[in-house]
């Protein structure tokens, strides 16, 4: 399965903020999503909303507006709704990351709704009893008061995700059937070992970097008045490998030395 | 590990809008991290962002304020930067999920800092050259333009969702080493990224090692009878960051230019 973004509706039951509204529709927008569904909204249309919404009014121009939760989800197949608590009685409960799961496997057979409640108390009772799921955003359980565009966004960016993922590896699976295609991506390397030294903190790292360009200026390997790229691929390069601080110091002393020997020659 | 998601910062650099800084804080502290640091902050403290933190005015009255990111990330061991897109050379690049693995391993160690951008124009390269990895949120190509306290939102979900992973892997661990059963190894799945430049071969390698380690003896740098543990901490530095051709190329004419200039002055 690779899924289908656009049947996948996000539904906003009862907003009193329509800058909410804005903020969720271009939530909606950045990870693909294009169908929103306004049950009852306090406020809309309103120009908060299309301030908020930014480049992503196309999506309030497109909301549905309905009276009521159940003429919202009327054609679903599928309808998963946020609960900040568990019920008292257990209902099936996903995280972000498995309700993505679950509504991309059966985006391509109907429509799926993703149901978040209002602002201040979230969805009701009755309302919740009217979704085969129920979804609670992994948080602070301290402060667990996630505002209604962030839980959108983040339930977005888990659809995006899991999108991303399958079709990655349906096209991986592709080219493996085609055989032999090399691959492009290089891997990156991730010390997880124990040290035996310290990292060189940033403050070090860039007075190494300075110090460095600083010797090949003199040595004329560096022009100043023309650095090309040279600069930025000895940061990129010293950054990723991570210099611990008996590296930095060693790399700072080879430094001094040549510093050193074309002082010698020079005044020699 | 399970990681310490108190010592990660987040830091935002030169937020124009006080809301967004406010809705940070909320997004922080729903997932449960508590750093804000603000780089030049164009109003800060001001009433719009206490009003958008909501119950997380704590961490407004917390935050850092620095007058550049060099200064907020002195003392950090790891710093991943958000870039919307590849950069000419490219950097180490991460997604949202495994930036939040790398930093929650070494979270226990020292301080990590996440880093966003202007709401307009992200960060600059100078301070994308300031960070170990560049982190890329998954996003619709068309339209890839997350509100910066969303992105804040999404960095912090991941951060939440790996901890609390981490922490039932580890419970779920302890309960089978209590039974005798064979310990669990978490493999972190690597960052990849599309790289400009071929990596050097194992032979381009130890050519290159053998040249350094020359020009080294040539500076009275490296005395061959005592080489103590430089050569090895060489080897191991540059064996570690995986050189591309281009690096290794430019380290190469590094070494010829110093061997050039000893043997100018030797001779002159």
């Amino acid at each position: 399965m690779i899924g289908c973004l656009e049947n996948i509706d996000i539904v906003m039951v009862n907003t009193t903020h329509p800058g909410n509204i804005g903020s969720a529709a271009r939530a909606m927008k950045t990870m693909g999503l294009t169908n929103l569904v306004l049950v009852n909204p306090k406020q809309f249309p309103a120009e908060e909303a299309s301030w908020l919404a930014s480049g992503a009014t196309d999506i309030l121009d497109q909301a549905t507006v309905t009276e009521s939760l159940s003429q919202a989800i009327a054609d679903c197949r599928l309808v998963i709704g946020t609960s900040a608590r568990q019920r008292r009685i257990p209902w099936p409960l996903v995280d972000a990351r498995q309700s993505a799961e679950l509504a991309l496997r059966e985006s391509d057979k109907g429509r799926i709704a993703l149901v978040f409640g209002r602002e201040a108390m979230g969805l009701t009772n009755e309302e919740l009893q009217l979704c085969h799921y129920h979804l609670n955003i992994a948080g602070n359980p301290d402060y667990d008061v996630l505002n209604v565009a962030m839980a959108i966004q983040i339930a977005c960016y888990e659809l995006r995700m899991c999108w991303q993922q399958t079709a990655e590896a349906a096209s991986q699976q592709e080219t493996q059937l085609q055989g032999g295609a090399q691959q492009l991506s290089q891997q990156m390397p991730l010390p997880t070992v124990r040290w035996d030294e310290d990292i060189a903190t940033p403050q070090e790292m860039s007075g190494f970097i300075e110090h460095f360009e600083a010797m090949l200026i003199e040595l004329d390997f560096l022009d100043p008045t023309n650095p090309r790229q040279i600069p930025t691929r000895l940061k990129r390069l010293f950054a990723r490998v991570r210099m611990d601080k008996s590296e930095l110091n060693l790399m700072r002393g080879m430094c001094t030395a040549v510093q050193a020997k074309l002082k010698a020659s020079s005044t020699g």
